[in-house]
């Protein structure tokens, strides 16, 4: 697969803010204000793994007509200006007196009348990530205006991914394919499952991995009890079922699948389950194509898994990818949200393999006009084994 | 250096919801209500990376008197029951009708009065992890209690390391160093930039980092631009020189330091650059000793860097460290918070060479009754070469 080159045209983060004005046309708002990563990079292409420091805001307003506004800490500067924004205004964070408030309040009041609606994501998967005393404080000093819920505007904008992106993140997938067919050269019976987690990060970025956000891992007889666990000392047994979930990013994109291996030969019940996921995974792939919905997908998935028609408590089936390793939407039977082209997801079933250990597979699609394309590599029925 | 133990006694959470209680007391709080990552680990213990994935809510009550109630999506009520938190409440999440802020209000009105005050992190560091629109539904349905700010409680216990911390924080450190010291065998002329980047966080996680949540890296002749952005595919050029910065984690503490490298032999501006910010770091290191504050510590780097007594655009010169790669407080002239035994920072001091270029040095102190201890290995004047 040929890496696809980094970033994205600057025609691209015009056709975004364009879009998303167009739809704050039809709402009425008179500015969206950004304050998390996601979306700050998803109008700018302002990408850094500065995130990971809490302690300075950063806000993006995108006006009603023109180009993004940024208003951010003095030490983004440097990387802001080299993105398509030219209106950047700084000030030196961390200022215990004001952190950024007071220029946020200027650059809204230059940009919105007084009766104009200033617009925030306030949905799943959002959050505001302002202190809340300054969240308080900025609204009062905006009033008379306003702040109103997004009417999820990026969100939906973000649910239909371009070319550009659908290409990096299977451009991930790929590094991610490779790192698990090389799993049984490097991790054996004997090996302490946090060796196995610290090993296969080290594959992933050898691979070609920017860097590796996400890693879940679990080992047990008959499965596992969660997907959520860090990886404990435990060495691998035989008869152990090793689970790797791995979320890596290359350019800013995630992958987000899992792979099962057997330490030594399956258990009958191990490989039924194994087999079992693959058909539902695969009665997914089949549903997913236009004309269908969010919620068929969890269906054809949940009748393999679940023939009762029970729904297992830990929820969802899957999810949307991109610039997050989970994104709107859900997989969930309330989910009616018609399958588009260019939306990527995540197939996730999961079935109970004994009361108290589960077996989950996990696999990276992207809905295309005649059908589901896989980005990550579909499995077969047998589980592989180390 | 030996290896800690991983986790806690349940001891030190007990110690550590107590503290908190005895403060709620002081300021007349019914609870605190947590929501985000190092909130809820302080006080339960639960590390996970699961937090990668932005859709679920995840609350922990601290309650005026007894042990914390965590109102948490099923997905992690396993991960959840290991830890010392016995009244555990869950809901199927995501739940697009309500993804559990009915079973957070139940909880909480079954603690606190309706005088009560319910109190939330609102400072610098913080923010509220829960949609807006979520956060405006639970203050509705809480009414007549409110929310308040929760008067640093959190923040102030958390600035106290205990030996349990700095073991962990200082395990990490020499992880760092030892990845640190490989550099020059494996980084070289020639090399691309993002493959060092890469390169690097596999050497931090062959010397045994659990994972690399934080890595920056530049490079350019005399110094770099700034020290957020991510590497580009630009090869190292003799007469570079190049940083690496990188926040690792072990057993969910970071360490945070950097390092600075000359491809060739370094230029005569870079060399005395190099030498005056270790002669900051130093003169920070003296005034590190309880008596003294965090804005002495700034004063005593910045009249190293800076003899004309001129403040850097882009601000602080260090922070604390922990459970986060950066926390409270900011080394800024405006901070007089004492230093007082037990409190975990990094030195930071930063100088121009040219216009445009900037050389940064980071070291990981704490603060021990007799004065300094260094987590990370202090370097000499003489900058290293590769």
């Amino acid at each position: 697969m040929t890496r696809p080159p980094r970033g994205f045209p600057v025609a691209e983060f015009r056709q975004r803010t364009q879009a998303a004005q167009v739809l704050m046309a039809e709402h009425g708002l008179a500015a969206l204000l950004l304050t998390t990563e996601p979306e700050i990079r998803y109008y700018t292409g302002f990408l850094t793994r500065f995130w990971e420091s809490p302690t300075r805001p950063w806000f993006v307003i995108v006006p009603a007509s023109g180009d993004p506004v940024a208003v951010i800490p003095s030490i983004g500067a440097h990387l802001m200006g080299q993105s398509w924004i030219s209106d950047i205004r700084t000030w030196a964070a961390p200022d215990y007196a004001d952190d950024g408030i007071g220029l946020l309040v200027d650059a809204l009041t230059g940009i919105v009348p007084k009766d104009g609606r200033i617009a925030i994501a306030d949905q799943m998967e959002s959050h505001v990530r302002v202190p809340l005393a300054d969240l308080r404080r900025l609204e009062a000093a905006l009033s008379p205006r306003a702040l109103f819920g997004d009417a999820t505007i990026t969100r939906r904008l973000r649910l239909v991914k371009s070319e550009n992106e659908i290409a990096k993140i299977g451009y991930a997938a790929a590094i991610a394919n490779r790192a698990f067919d090389r799993v049984p050269e490097h991790m054996s019976k004997g090996m302490p499952l946090s060796d196995v987690f610290r090993r296969f990060q080290m594959l992933s970025l050898e691979e070609g991995a920017d860097w590796v956000p996400y890693l879940a891992s679990a080992a047990g007889a008959s499965g596992y009890a969660d997907v959520i666990s860090p990886a404990t000392d435990t060495a691998l047994a035989e008869g152990d079922v090793l689970m790797l979930d791995t979320g890596l990013v290359w350019d800013g994109y995630f992958c987000d699948f899992d792979r099962n291996y057997s330490v030594g030969p399956p258990a009958p019940e191990v490989r039924s389950a194994h087999a079992c996921l693959i058909d539902a995974t695969q009665a997914g792939a089949d549903m997913a194509r236009p004309g269908h919905t969010i919620a068929d997908l969890f269906h054809a998935m949940n009748r393999v898994v679940n023939p009762s028609g029970d729904v297992m408590e830990a929820g969802r089936l899957g999810h949307g990818l991109g610039m997050q390793l989970t994104e709107w939407p859900s997989i969930i039977p309330q989910d009616h949200t018609p399958l588009v082209p260019g939306m990527v997801l995540t197939l996730e079933p999961s079935v109970t393999v004994r009361p108290g250990t589960i077996l989950v597979h996990e696999e990276n699609i992207v809905i295309r006009e005649t059908g589901v394309e896989f980005l990550s590599q579909p499995q077969s029925r047998d589980m592989r084994v180390i």
